[in-house]
């Protein structure tokens, strides 16, 4: 995606080899035109599939949801990192380890918001370790839902999160794909390899 | 706004005098209609205000932030909770103390994404204890930006949210004030009184 390859390229800030900041756009202050733009092309990318619902891990992932909720016509669900003191009913839950801040927390999808009958895009901003996409891959299969595939607004492509899913059969869309960063500088992969499981 | 307490009378579970769920459609599970419908009422009622962006903090404050910031054409920032590994540069903060978890928490904005040039519409899904809402009102205040108002999705109307913030000579519109809520039944303040600081 042009747009946001340049927005990346203008205001992303690299900190290091691995660390981008798009705090300025995307993470902490949002575009919510270009937030409404990504949710459009997701929405492209999987229109016709049957999605039911859109699925995504708080905080940064929902407005991007959002975006692709309202591109594609459903609502979608946000996995919780604590548990809420009002949720007392059934949940889906798998644990996700964070490299960045070193420790392993659990996420939760309760059992009424997603079920066989639903057909499920997951959603997020950053696909690096690959960590919470797992977990959210593992509870859409615990509920029994088909899983259309991911899409990531950023994908660090030279970290393992990738092979990970695909690994997994998981069908992956990323709008803008980093095959490498330093200070000052970011190269994308031109062209995105679609990996289409057989 | 009707469609709201509709919504809430036919899918709010309300499990004792103070705890209202409405994860099936505002805060775990988003009716992204609904959603952008409450961002366009606040879009309404704060019209013509000179906007430039809507503030509220992570996670369920997202959604209804995103959808106010599409209805008004402006960006919206979000508190966060924990400070990030790659936020380094100089933030605002305010505690704030949750009395369903029990616990004092730092919410931070960075520095560079509010200023003496900004016009801020507040947003968050519930006002009840009001102690978030006040740190952001703090944080509004420290930076030198100028304070719209602030607009909630659902104001639990019996506990002392409003009023603090009304002390704190602040506008407040929530689109369903709950005047008091049994199991099996919610009572809504039909008309709205709009506190309009002289």
């Amino acid at each position: 995606m042009k747009l946001l390859e340049e927005r990346i390229r203008q205001e992303g800030l690299i900190l290091s080899d691995t660390v981008l900041k798009v705090d300025s756009f995307l993470n902490h202050q949002v575009d919510t035109a270009l937030a409404l733009e990504i949710g459009r092309e997701f929405g492209r990318i999987f229109a016709g599939r049957g999605i039911t619902k859109v699925l995504t891990i708080e905080a940064s992932g929902i407005q991007f949801a959002m975006a692709a909720g309202i591109a594609l016509g459903v609502p979608f669900v946000y996995a919780k990192k604590k548990k809420a003191v009002t949720l007392s009913e059934s949940v889906y839950t798998a644990p996700v380890h964070s490299f960045t801040r070193q420790e392993t927390y659990q996420i939760s999808v309760s059992q009424k918001y997603l079920g066989p009958a639903d057909h499920v895009l997951i959603v997020d901003d950053f696909l690096a370790t690959g960590a919470a996409l797992v977990g959210l891959v593992d509870i859409v299969r615990a509920s029994g839902a088909k899983l259309a595939g991911v899409g990531c607004v950023i994908e660090k492509s030279f970290q393992e999160g990738r092979s990970l899913l695909e690994n997994k059969g998981v069908e992956i869309h990323s709008l803008a794909r980093i095959a490498s960063m330093a200070p000052g500088e970011v190269h994308f992969i031109g062209n995105e390899t679609v990996y289409q499981p057989s």
